[in-house]
């Protein structure tokens, strides 16, 4: 195998050249096993079977004389030679390619229907293979204990009726519970039913809690083994379901510990909705007017029109109302698709202007806070809230689109304004996420119906002004506790 | 903004094709927004600043009539289409680009050397920005105690020289604490202390398992947050700092619970070295002659030739034997650059052919069995001399092949026998393989001397006919177990 031999030459340093070499390598494959190529080295003839990688390896390498001193040593490294006083430093790059499925189904707990068992296959030939292996299916599935209350035996005799080997772990999957500690229970449990991590997906239903949870527990067994996230709240719908994160609160801090790892599929089933309370559909109706008011004004108009209608029918399909359009099957894709438009480039979110971030400022600190009181998509709420008013303070948005957003959320019945928002709280948020964000926060402002930017330079001044318009205009007379200003 | 609009077009299911669509999308940002784009349909002039994603999306559409029965649906699914019974499915890929380095150094802990401050940053200009800063630097650093004894006071000089706040954290690092407990303990810390996720790397300074919880608990806070490697072992240094793995053990199981995350940096220092007793030197070598079997004859020569020295000598290296070039440094180097190439191209072991998983097929079973009577890279030896047995008997290596093996172990003074290895104990954790692996294990084995394929058809036969040799040849008299076979 003449392709790497060369590149282990003996090392001999003091012949070595003056000048830090970088060479740049990339990777093949012949049978079994990678080596290390020039780039651009052409590869003897007669091998078969090459693969070639993505990833790369470079390395570079100083001279003796450069490390007898570290001061010059630095000044080499600030011109991102990667030097390293003398000795050798390689720098790796690999790309992993996530790749995961979003599927709209009706009737997941029908037994006919296949998709909760094969629907995150795609590759056809692994289909083949899985449908046809002769092993008795086994699935693990996390269940929110409310949600088994209200489907558990459904769930059951799907997998019972398709023969499938299960073990139903129910939980109280809450923002109070979602511990690692939860995460451990559901990992000992997943270890005594022992499942073939290439080939039995940990399968997750319930909110965005329980989904969660057990991405985080997935994610961790085995440094990694596949999950489906089926959601059965609006907000799950349109937000946990789409994205890659997973996490747990942490020192009453939310989501401090987690993760990037996507499921495998989501599978979205809008006939759930129909069994959750009121308050739930506005707190989902919170992050899909987020998406809203950042993106789309077709989707702004929607909510604004279609509301009441959405809250009253619990976002499910009537035939007899064809004046609506289906509402609520446009909301909700819509909302899907604007989400991941703005999650896929960036699902690791290695860079720090997110559109999603809007209404994410002030509410973590607000919602840990006063818990259980707010929803999360109430607490999103109220900060687009006072948002909105820092928009139109910095003379971004008219009144009247001021007003038309204000509105909006009332007609959703969600909260514009919370006696726990008070002005230090709002400063303290900011500061934490100063902290976080090696630099001034990014603060997602609407500068019209639908459409935003991400600013980087809002002044106390500018927040305090709009605190006290916020106040006057949306704190209501039902709130006790004055805000402390 | 024209471009994603007419994406968005009211869904008619009543007038859709009875064809299922397939649109590819890709994601463009102009501004703030990412928008969804046909593939190949080109933007309007005159928009500025527009950023193209890797990442895609594609949905598919089917119509109503699909679904009104699913079997014809899941052999639509079957095709590789994505149908989901007249819904639509999203599907998204996303690449992530993992980037670190591995970096020689010497004298890492003179408070001149600037690369455990510095050393990660690559990007001139963001090295400028840090450099320059007038904020006081922070780190936090996890010291295994062990080395803490021996170092602590030279690591806290060096934070205070430099003008560093500083958290050190000294904590029992082995095989037996590896526990998520200590990944919270230090989690806890960490919050405590408040770092910038951003800008102040966690370091980590101890042998495997040390870099191991560490590099687990930095991924987990804030979903990602940087870390940095010092290995103090020779094991580390060529083996737990080259990859991405982080881990702990799990209801008895060896690394049960992990991630991919690779490290921002490893800094590899080989003076720690010269502290560690012999014992460990040989455990060290037990991982880098893996990778000499496997595909580098010149390492296998000079482990052959310099194993004493290399052990007598603790990996230092002396001006003065000339005779024996830079044993140490040529197999050190040697050993992380063919790791580096079987594991940049795999970083999350999406492919099961790996040769770097031999002597790691029994191994683990053996180790968490016998824990602490055998460190790793004994029991990977113990498993490495067993599989050489079998490559011989499957006419893969020549007698003298498998000798000079086998006698290159003893000269490493490594173990090429252990009285837990029981016939049991290996049907048993190759079982445990099969399970996890959804298929026949792979078996990595040599078929020369630096030379290796995988294999995944050896018979049990084959295996107990090795099994007698090995214990023929291999089991010592000082063995008072009998083996079950």
């Amino acid at each position: 195998m003449p392709v790497s031999e060369e590149t282990f030459s003996p090392v001999a340093l003091a012949t070595m050249p003056q000048e830090p070499q970088q060479t740049d390598f990339q990777l093949v494959r012949v049978k079994s096993t990678w080596y290390r190529i020039k780039k651009g080295e052409a590869l003897s003839d007669g091998e078969d079977k090459i693969t070639l990688s993505e990833a790369k390896i470079s390395d570079t390498q100083s001279t003796k004389e450069q490390y007898s001193d570290f001061k010059p040593c630095f000044l080499i490294l600030a011109r991102g030679e990667c030097i390293s006083d003398g000795g050798i430093s390689w720098t790796i790059e690999a790309p992993i390619y996530f790749c995961y499925k979003v599927v709209e189904t009706y009737n997941i707990l029908d037994p006919s229907n296949t998709t909760l068992l094969w629907g995150h296959i795609t590759d056809p030939q692994q289909l083949e293979l899985a449908t046809s292996s002769k092993r008795k299916l086994r699935r693990f599935i996390v269940i929110d204990e409310v949600v088994d209350e209200l489907y558990g035996s459904k769930v059951r005799e799907y997998f019972e009726e398709n023969n499938v080997q299960h073990k139903i772990l129910a939980l109280p999957t809450t923002e109070e519970t979602k511990s690692m500690d939860l995460v451990l229970n559901i990992l000992q449990e997943v270890q005594n039913f022992s499942i073939d991590r290439r080939t039995e997906p940990i399968i997750a239903i319930g909110g965005g809690v329980c989904l969660d949870i057990v991405g985080l527990a997935a994610s961790l067994y085995r440094r990694r083994t596949p999950y489906i996230r089926v959601p059965t709240t609006l907000l799950s719908y349109v937000d946990a379901s789409v994205g890659a994160k997973n996490g747990v609160n942490f020192l009453q801090c939310k989501n401090k510990l987690g993760g990037y790892t996507p499921p495998v599929a989501s599978f979205l089933d809008r006939s759930f909705i129909q069994s959750i309370p009121r308050r739930h559909i506005s707190n989902g109706l919170g992050e899909i007017l987020k998406m809203a008011l950042m993106k789309h004004k077709g989707l702004f108009d929607l909510l604004k029109t279609h509301g009441k209608y959405l809250l009253d029918t619990k976002f499910q399909s009537y035939s007899g109302s064809a004046d609506r359009g289906d509402a609520a099957l446009q909301t909700t894709r819509i909302a899907i698709e604007t989400m991941l438009e703005e999650l896929a480039p960036n699902l690791w979110e290695d860079d720090l202007d997110r559109l999603v971030d809007f209404g994410h400022l002030i509410s973590p600190e607000l919602e840990m806070r006063v818990l259980p009181s707010l929803m999360h998509g109430e607490a999103v709420n109220i900060d687009m809230a006072f948002m909105t008013y820092v928009a139109h303070v910095r003379g971004l948005i008219t009144t009247e689109e001021k007003e038309q957003i204000i509105q909006c959320m009332r007609g959703l019945e969600l909260p514009v304004w919370h006696s726990g928002c008070s002005w230090p709280l709002i400063k303290r948020a900011l500061m934490e996420r100063l902290k976080h964000s090696g630099g001034p926060p990014r603060m997602p402002l609407p500068t019209g119906l639908g459409v935003a930017e991400i600013f980087n330079d809002t002044s106390e001044e500018t927040l305090e002004r709009a605190y006290k318009l916020w106040v006057r205009d949306c704190k209501t007379m039902l709130e006790e506790e004055p805000a402390a200003l």
